[in-house]
C-alpha cells in the first residue's frame, strides 16, 4: 500500500511551468532569482525528513483518508456532520487503525509514537474526525489505560478500541478548566455498599465541553474529588456509565448539548451532571491511588501534589498530538496559498509586459515565506517531541525526570504551533483574497476547526506559564547551596549588566565595528552560531531578569508576593515563549546538519536562517534594549530577511511540494490547477485577439492617431 | 422611540458588584487600584461621544434590531439563513430604514452620514444582514445613484429601495479583483440596434463573489470595458437585467452559486457570466461617460485614468462603512470578554483567599486593555471619516481634492480597523477559553463573518499601498520646482541623519540624560506631545526613506524600476500603516481635548496614552534603530503600559458599558450574568459546607492531626 503512494507521487507533484521557476526572466530581480535556481532541493528526500521517525504510520494514515468518505463536507449541518464523523470512526476501526497504542493483548500494537503520528494526519481529512478519535481513543481510552490497572483494561479496553463503548472524558467543568485541582464534582466512598457516589454539587461543577457527551457516549471517565472517611484525597478518575444501550441517560445522569461551536461541529460536545450516581468501588481508576473496601486510602505517591501532577502527566499525549496536527494543518494552508500565489496573476509590473504572479511581489513573499520556515521548524521539533513521548510511554526512558521534561517540552511547543497554525491559516486565507474565503478552498474551515486548539488540552497562556515556572525553578537550582551573599552579588551583577547594555555602551562599540560593513559581513554576523547565541541568550537573560525581579517575593506576605508575581506574569510568559522558539530553532538546525545533499542543504540552510532571523526580527526591540544588537545590525535583519525571501522564492513550490500532499488531501480547487487553466485561457484569448487585428485600440492610441 | 431607549439604559447597564470594583481589596495591587478608583467616567456621556455625530441614527437602528427577527441563529443551515436574511431586508424596508441616503424624491432622506451610521449598527444583529443590505442599497443602489443620472434614478431607485428590484454589484471577476481596470468583461456598442452587447469572453472574466447573484438578484450593475467604434474607453458600469419575475436566468445569462463561505452565509454569493447579452444603450450608467446613438463617446473627464478613479471613488462608501462596522464588532467582542473576565474566577492568588477574577491577572489586562484603547481610537477616527464622507457626498465639500482626501482616509483606516476587529475578536474568544468557542457566545460567528472584511471592498494590503503612493506623491510635491542639486542634498542629509541615529550617538546622549530617572520622569517623556512627535515623526521618516530609496527609479528602465519598487513594497505599506495609526491617535487626542468632565477626561487620557504607548511598543525596534528612543526610554514603554493597565483596570467595565449595548445586542450568555450566578452559587455552597462542619478535611490536615 505504501509503495503505491510513493510511486504515484511524482505524477501528482510534478512541477508546473508556472510553479517554481518563472519561464522568462524579465527583470533584474528575476535574473538574480534565475541564478539562484542552481541549487535545488531533493523534494522526495525532504518529504521523508518531514514525515519523520514514524513516516510509515503517517503514509498509511494518509492513504486511508484518500477515501472521500473521510472528507469534511463544507457547510454540512451539525446533526448530519456528527453522524458522519461517528461513521468515520467505525470505518477507522474496520481499517484496523484504532487503538494502535493499546497493549497487544487488547488489539493494539503498543506503538505510542506511530499511534500519534497516524492520528495527527487525520486533520487533513476532517479535524472533527481527528478530535473525535482523540476523545475516544486518546482521552477516554487513555484514561482507562494510563490511570486504570489491568482489571480495567481487561474489562473495557477492547470495547473502547472497537467503539462498542464510546465514551467521554469528563475533566473540565463549567467553573474550572485550567485549574483542574479545584473541580467541584465529588466521589464520596460509601463503605456500606462498597460504592462511590458521584455528585455534582452545584451548576458550576457540571462537566462541560465533553466530546461524546451530548449524544454518543455510553460511559465517561469522570474526574472528581475523592472523599473517603471524611478526608478529601484530591482529584481522581472514575469510570461512570452514563447511557443505556438505547442511548437513554442512566438514572441520576443528566446531559445537555453544547450546540453549535466555532468549529469541530462533527463532535457532539456536551455537559454532564451527576445526582448521587452510584458506581462500584472497582470503577476507581486506581493506578496512582486506591480505596480499600473499608474505605482506607492508599497510594504509591505520598505527596498529594505530585500524585495529582503524575495523573495529569499520564494524559500528555493530547498536547503532543496537537503540536503535530496543527503543524500539518499549517502546512496544508501553505501548500494552498503558495501554489495559488505561483499561478495567480494580478497587476502588470509597470514594465509593460505580463501581469505579475502574486509570489513575485516582495510583500507577498514576506507574508508567506517566514511562516513556511516556521512550519518547517515545527515539523522537526515535533518529531523530537514525539520521540521523547515514545521513549517515556514505551517504557524505554520512563523516569519521573523524563516525564517532567516531556511535559515541559509539550507545554512549550503546543502553544507555539497551535497559535502559529491560526495565524498562518489566516494569513494564507487573506493572501488568497476572496477565493480564500470560499469554503471549498479549505482555509476557512481549517481556521474554524483549529481555533480551539489554542485553548483546549491546556490553555496556551497557562501552558507557557507552566513552562516559565519550570525555567524559574531550573534557574533557582543553579544556586542551590550557595549563600545569600553570592546570590545577592549575582543579582547585582545582572542589574549592572542591564544598565550597561541599556546605556548603549556595548551597543556603541558594536556599531563602530559594523560601520561601513558590506551586506556580506552583516550576514556573517547573523549566521547560525550568532542566531543561536541571540536566541539562547534571550531566554537566559529573560529568565534571569524575572527571577531577579521575583527574588524579594520570599520575604513578602503571600498577598504581596502574589501581586509581585502578577506584575511579572507577562514577562515570564514571554520568557517561556522564547524558550519554545529556541527549541524549534535548534531542532531545525539539527535537521539541517544531518542533510548530505548539497542543494537541499543549501536551501534548507536559507530557510533555517529565515526562521532564525524572523524570530530575531519579532523581538528586535528586546535585542536592542538589552544591547545584544547594535542599531546597524538590527536594521540589517529586515534587509537580510528580504534577501532570503528573494533567494527562497524559486524554491517555494518545491518546499511545499515536499509536504507530500496528494490532491485528495488538498482538495482546494484553487490549488489544483484551476487558476492556472483560467489564466492560460485568458492569455490565449488576448493573444488570439491581438493576432486577429480586431482588438479594440485604447483611448491613448486613438488620440495619438488623431494628432 | 429614541427616548425609550435612553430611559431604559440605566437599568440595563447598572454596574454589578463583580463589575468594575472588586468588593474587598486583598493585595497591594488591589489597594492601589482602590485608590485609583476615585476618578470615574460619566458612562452616559462617553456613550454619547462614542455614538458620534449621527447618534440618533445609530440609536434608531439599535432599537430596531432588538427584535429577535433580526438576530443571527448560530449554525442555521445556509439555505434557511439566506431566506431569513432576505426576509430581514424586507422588514427593514417596512420599518422605513432603507435607502436613507437616496434622494428625497425617491423615498430617501438624502442623509449620507446617517445612512451609513445606521447601517453599521446592523453588524450587532447579523453581519450577513448588514452586508446584504450593503449589497442592495450600498453597492447595487449606489452604482445606479452615483454612476447613473436622473433617468436611471427615476426608473429604478424606488424599486431598489423597496426591494422590488434586488440586485447584484458585478465588478470583481474570477481573474481580477483588486485590479479592476484589467477586467475582461466587454460591453460593445452596436449602433445598428442601439444596444450594448455584454459579454464574458473567457472563464476568468466571470463575475465572482457577488451577493444576490446566486438566487435573489433580478438585475446587476455590471462593470465592463466599454468598446465603441473599435476603441476601448475603459471600465464603465451598465444596468443588466439577469432574472425574470420567476427567478429564471434571462437568455444569455448564466449564474453559479458560490456555496458555503467562511462566514456571511446568509448572503447568496455567486457568479454571473454573459453570453452576448444585449441591453439598451440607455442602460449605460452615464454620469461620467456616455455613448451617443451613432456610437460617439463623450465624457466630462478627458483623462481615462482620472475618469476611472472618479467612478471607483463614487463607491467609497463601502470602505467607509466597513471601518465603522468592524469597530462596532470589535467593541461587542470586548464587551463580552471584559464582562466575563470581571466575573469569571480561576486559580487562587496564592494568598490563600478567594479565586482571582480573570481581569485581575496582569497578563489578562495586557491582552484586553490595549485593544480596548484601540477600539476607542477607532470610534473617534471613524466619526471623522464619516463626517468627511457626508461633507463630500452631501455636496457641502465636494471638490476633486476633497474626494481624493476622503478616499485616502478611507483607504488608510479601513485596513486597520478590519484587521483590528479580527485580532481583537480572536483575542477575546481565546480570553474566554472554551466558552468563547461556543457559538452562543457570539465571538466565533463574529470572527467568521468579519473575516472577509479584510479583503473585500479593497484588499487591505492593496489599500495601504494606495495610501503609501499618495504619501509618496505628497512628499514629492514638497520638492516641486526645486532643482536636482537641492534634492540630492536633501537625500544625503537624510542618509547622514540615519547613520547618525543608527550609530547610537544621539541615543547615548538621551540615555545619559535619562539615567537614574524615576518612573514619573520617564512617563513625562512619553506624554501626549511626545507620543504625537514619535508617531508623526515615524510617518515622516518612513516616507522620506522610501522616497529616497525609490529616487533612482526615474532613471531606470521600466523593468528595473519595477524591481526597485518591489524591493521597497513592504516598507511603503508599513509607512501607510503608520500614517493610519497616527490619524487614529490624533482623532482620539482631539476627542479627549473636548471632554470637560474631570473624571472622564482623566480616564480617557490614560486610555489615549495606552493607545499611543501600545503603538510605540509595536514599533519599538524602529524607534530604537532610528535613534528616536534611547534604550532606557524604550524599556520604560512596556513598564508604563503595565502601569496604565493597572490604572485602567477598575474602569474596564465602565469603558465597555459605555458602548451602550443592550442585552438584545449582546446575547452572549457568558456576558449576561450567567457566570456570575454560577460563581455565587458555588461560593455559597462551599461557605454553607464549611459552616455545617461536614466539609471533608484535606490530606495535609489529616497528616497534621495524625502527628
Amino acid at each position: 500500500m505504501v509503495d503505491v503512494v510513493r510511486s504515484k507521487k511524482p505524477s501528482v507533484h510534478k512541477r508546473t511551468p508556472a510553479g517554481g521557476a518563472p519561464t522568462a526572466p524579465r527583470s533584474a530581480a528575476e535574473a538574480q532569482r534565475a541564478d539562484a535556481l542552481e541549487p535545488r532541493i531533493d523534494i522526495a528526500a525532504v518529504g521523508e525528513l518531514l514525515l519523520g521517525t514514524w513516516a510509515d504510520a503517517r503514509r498509511e494514515s494518509r492513504e486511508m483518508i484518500k477515501d472521500e468518505a473521510f472528507w469534511q463536507i463544507p457547510g454540512q449541518p451539525m446533526p448530519e456532520h456528527r453522524e458522519r464523523v461517528l461513521g468515520q470512526l467505525h470505518r477507522f476501526v474496520d481499517a484496523g487503525a484504532a487503538g494502535r497504542a493499546y497493549p497487544v493483548e487488547h488489539g493494539g500494537q503498543g506503538d505510542n509514537g506511530g499511534n500519534l503520528a497516524s492520528f495527527e494526519e487525520l486533520v487533513l481529512a476532517d479535524p472533527s474526525m481527528q478530535i473525535k478519535a482523540g476523545v475516544q481513543w486518546g482521552l477516554f481510552g487513555s484514561a482507562i489505560q494510563q490511570l486504570g490497572t489491568t482489571k480495567h483494561h481487561a474489562k473495557w479496553l477492547d470495547d473502547v478500541r472497537t467503539l462498542k463503548l464510546p465514551g467521554a472524558f469528563a475533566m473540565t467543568e463549567m467553573g474550572h478548566g485550567s485549574d483542574v485541582a479545584a473541580i467541584g464534582t465529588t466521589a464520596t466512598y460509601d463503605p456500606e455498599t462498597d460504592e462511590f457516589v458521584i455528585h455534582t454539587p452545584f451548576r458550576a461543577a457540571t462537566k462541560e465541553f465533553l466530546g461524546n457527551a451530548a449524544l454518543h457516549g455510553r460511559a465517561a471517565t469522570v474526574f472528581a474529588q475523592l472523599i473517603t472517611g471524611g478526608v478529601n484525597y484530591g482529584v481522581h478518575c472514575f469510570f461512570v456509565p452514563i447511557r443505556d444501550e438505547n442511548g437513554q441517560n442512566l438514572p441520576g445522569v443528566s446531559s445537555e448539548d453544547d450546540g453549535v461551536k466555532g468549529g469541530l461541529n462533527g463532535i457532539d460536545n456536551g455537559r454532564l451532571a451527576f445526582d448521587h450516581v452510584r458506581i462500584p468501588r472497582e470503577n476507581l481508576l486506581n493506578r496512582y491511588g486506591d480505596v480499600a473496601a473499608d474505605g482506607t486510602y492508599s497510594s504509591d505517591i505520598p505527596s498529594p501534589g505530585r500524585r495529582f501532577f503524575t495523573m495529569l502527566g499520564a494524559l500528555v499525549q493530547g498536547r503532543v498530538s496537537l503540536d503535530g496536527a496543527s503543524t500539518t494543518g499549517a502546512a496544508l494552508a501553505e501548500y494552498i496559498a503558495i501554489t495559488y500565489a505561483n499561478q495567480r496573476r494580478q497587476f502588470d509590473s509597470g514594465a509593460g509586459t505580463d501581469e505579475v504572479v502574486l509570489l513575485d511581489y516582495g510583500k507577498h513573499q514576506r507574508r508567506l515565506l517566514p511562516r513556511l520556515a516556521q512550519t518547517y521548524a515545527q515539523f522537526f521539533s515535533h518529531d523530537q517531541l514525539l520521540r521523547r513521548f515514545d521513549g517515556v510511554f514505551g517504557g524505554e526512558h520512563d523516569t519521573p525526570a523524563e516525564r517532567e521534561d516531556l511535559e515541559t517540552l509539550a507545554a512549550a511547543l503546543k502553544p507555539l504551533s497551535t497559535w502559529n497554525a491560526l495565524e498562518t491559516i489566516q494569513e494564507c486565507r487573506e493572501a488568497c483574497g476572496g477565493a480564500g474565503f470560499m469554503a471549498e478552498n479549505r482555509l476557512v474551515d481549517l481556521h474554524h476547526d483549529l481555533d480551539v486548539y489554542a485553548t483546549f488540552e491546556g490553555d496556551n497562556t497557562i501552558l507557557l506559564q507552566l513552562v516559565g515556572k519550570r525555567l524559574l525553578s531550573d534557574f533557582a537550582k543553579q544556586f542551590k547551596g550557595k549563600d545569600a551573599a553570592s546570590l545577592a552579588r549575582y543579582a547585582v551583577g545582572q542589574t549592572a549588566g542591564k544598565i550597561f547594555h541599556g546605556a548603549g555602551l556595548r551597543q556603541l562599540g558594536q556599531s563602530v565595528a559594523d560601520f561601513g560593513s558590506t551586506a556580506r559581513s552583516v550576514e556573517l554576523g547573523l549566521r547560525a552560531e550568532q542566531q543561536h547565541e541571540l536566541l539562547a541568550g534571550r531566554v537566559e537573560q529573560m529568565v534571569t531578569d524575572v527571577a531577579t525581579a521575583l527574588r524579594p517575593a520570599s520575604k513578602l506576605k503571600p498577598a504581596e508576593a502574589a501581586a509581585l508575581f502578577n506584575e511579572h506574569q507577562a514577562e515570564l510568559i514571554e520568557a517561556a515563549r522564547a524558550h519554545g522558539e529556541l527549541l524549534q530553532w535548534e531542532a531545525f538546525a539539527e535537521a539541517v546538519e544531518a542533510i548530505t545533499d548539497a542543494g537541499t542543504r543549501r536551501v534548507l540552510t536559507w530557510l533555517r536562517d529565515l526562521f532564525g532571523l524572523h524570530l530575531i526580527e519579532k523581538h528586535l526591540a528586546w535585542y536592542l534594549i538589552s544591547g545584544r544588537l547594535s542599531g546597524q545590525r538590527a536594521a540589517s535583519v529586515s534587509r537580510y530577511i528580504g534577501r532570503l525571501c528573494t533567494r527562497l522564492r524559486p524554491h517555494a513550490q518545491d518546499l511545499v511540494d515536499a509536504f507530500g500532499f496528494a490532491p485528495e488531501h488538498v482538495r482546494a480547487p484553487i490549488a489544483l490547477g484551476g487558476e492556472q487553466q483560467r489564466q492560460d485561457e485568458a492569455r490565449a484569448y488576448y493573444a488570439a485577439l491581438a493576432a486577429s487585428g480586431e482588438a479594440p485600440i485604447s483611448e491613448k492610441t486613438l488620440r495619438k492617431q488623431k494628432k
